[in-house]
């Protein structure tokens, strides 16, 4: 049996993008983990106000976003040029051997435009782990290369298409797992999954899914959780090793093997 | 003697960009030709338009544009994001592996600002063949991945810098000029350099040094021909095979050895 090195692929959102400090401290941690690893970015507000000043106000179906024409080419303005291009540019300076890429560059991710049903969402696409490049993927990251995500993949015919960072930071991680002990980092903004939502300290060190039943009779998780907790256990039962919750400012203390943090939940099987 | 492989170094400016024929029929051309080879684009009106849009109005001076913040980060949008990524995910389309980069992912091009003198152009990266990381450009061509550069380079502490497309065409083609027979390919405007300047049919097929002195002498060559000979007689000086300057539309048989061709222009020592 070969051991397997660890990758890590951590996931970033606009409220770590949108805050210089944060974004800062959160290159800096980024940069320093050790071994094999991918950056997956989500957009932030800087999106909506540049669009705002464009005139593109994108229309939205029950919370979820259409991506129009114009909306797909401010996205690809943003996400793909702007906010992607000075992660790179920054991580470079870091010592970091940044790569910025979208779904379309070496044809990393190719997803399906969502099909029309009641909605028409536009030009967004459905990813699944089967439409990663693992090949490709591998050619970076053996090199030596750190792919850096924006949440952009295309159809193969020529589209870019918008896609949600959460799923591509999840089937990346789960299609490079035959090849990698991949270890799936989501930045979000409170210190860890907590046990009594009113009280930020309460983190919850480790979640399996046999704590599963307890945790929801005692009413601890709040409903936004919930659906993160499901994707984080189907990306491990589809190969991933752990996924970690947590706040960015803390990358460099989740990636330490410590069974008493104080922030950061670990979501294993 | 080892034989080297041929290379095609090609640049397209903003009037193919903003010419949607154009520019289908100009990557059609570009992904049937054979071997390996690198795009580098140009900005075009979108820039102006978008900028426009967004209100950033940039000042020039005597001609050239200061690149402050407000429009670097408007350039990284487009020619980084919009622009690069559209080609990269249409070449996709045509078969042909594109992965769109600036100077800053793999650290591939790295320049330095402009000193300031008389005039501070801002975040502009004067770049050499010697700031091209020749190992990386090759790791992507031996691989079989093309390079579609946008014209943006970094300074190697976190900033972008905005670089004139043709000096990164001329130093991408000399840099990797001790590795392959770089044919150097600038697409613009006309059928190639004329003989006389009111008869877009009288292109010269061939240029050489000694032919410098009869053509200024009958008055052959109009002033804005100049400097872009003089750039394709130095980028030859320093190892590029040839230089051909003619029509997109064209780059299909600008790329065969015909001594009768009626649109193109060669420049060799």
């Amino acid at each position: 049996m070969t051991t397997l090195s660890r990758l890590y692929v951590v996931k970033i959102g606009g409220q770590v993008i949108d805050d210089p400090v944060a974004c800062a401290d959160f290159l800096h941690a980024f940069a320093a983990l050790p071994g094999p690893k991918v950056l997956v970015h989500g957009g932030g507000k800087l999106a909506t106000r540049i669009g705002e000043q464009l005139g593109v106000t994108s229309q939205y179906v029950q919370g979820r976003r259409i991506t129009d024409e114009a909306t797909l080419q401010l996205v690809t303005m943003v996400y793909g040029g702007l906010i992607n291009k000075q992660l790179v540019a920054r991580l470079q300076a870091l010592g970091c051997p940044a790569i910025g890429l979208t779904g379309a560059d070496m044809n990393l991710m190719r997803a399906v435009k969502r099909p029309v049903k009641e909605t028409d969402y536009g030009w967004v696409g459905d990813l699944t782990a089967e439409g990663i490049r693992v090949e490709a993927f591998m050619r970076l990251v053996e090199a030596g290369e750190v792919p850096v995500l924006a949440p952009l993949t295309h159809d193969g015919n020529g589209h870019l298409l918008n896609t949600n960072a959460d799923t591509i930071a999840s089937c990346v991680a789960v299609a490079l797992s035959a090849h990698y002990r991949v270890h799936l980092v989501f930045c979000f903004d409170q210190k860890g999954v907590l046990r009594h939502p009113h009280d930020p300290d309460s983190v919850i060190p480790l979640i399996r899914p046999a704590d599963m039943p307890a945790l929801m009779a005692e009413g601890a998780l709040r409903d936004g959780i919930l659906p993160k907790l499901e994707n984080a256990f189907a990306a491990c039962r589809a190969g991933v090793e752990q996924v970690l919750i947590g706040p960015a400012y803390a990358l460099s203390a989740l990636s330490t093997e410590t069974s008493t943090r104080a922030f950061g939940t670990i979501i294993r099987l």
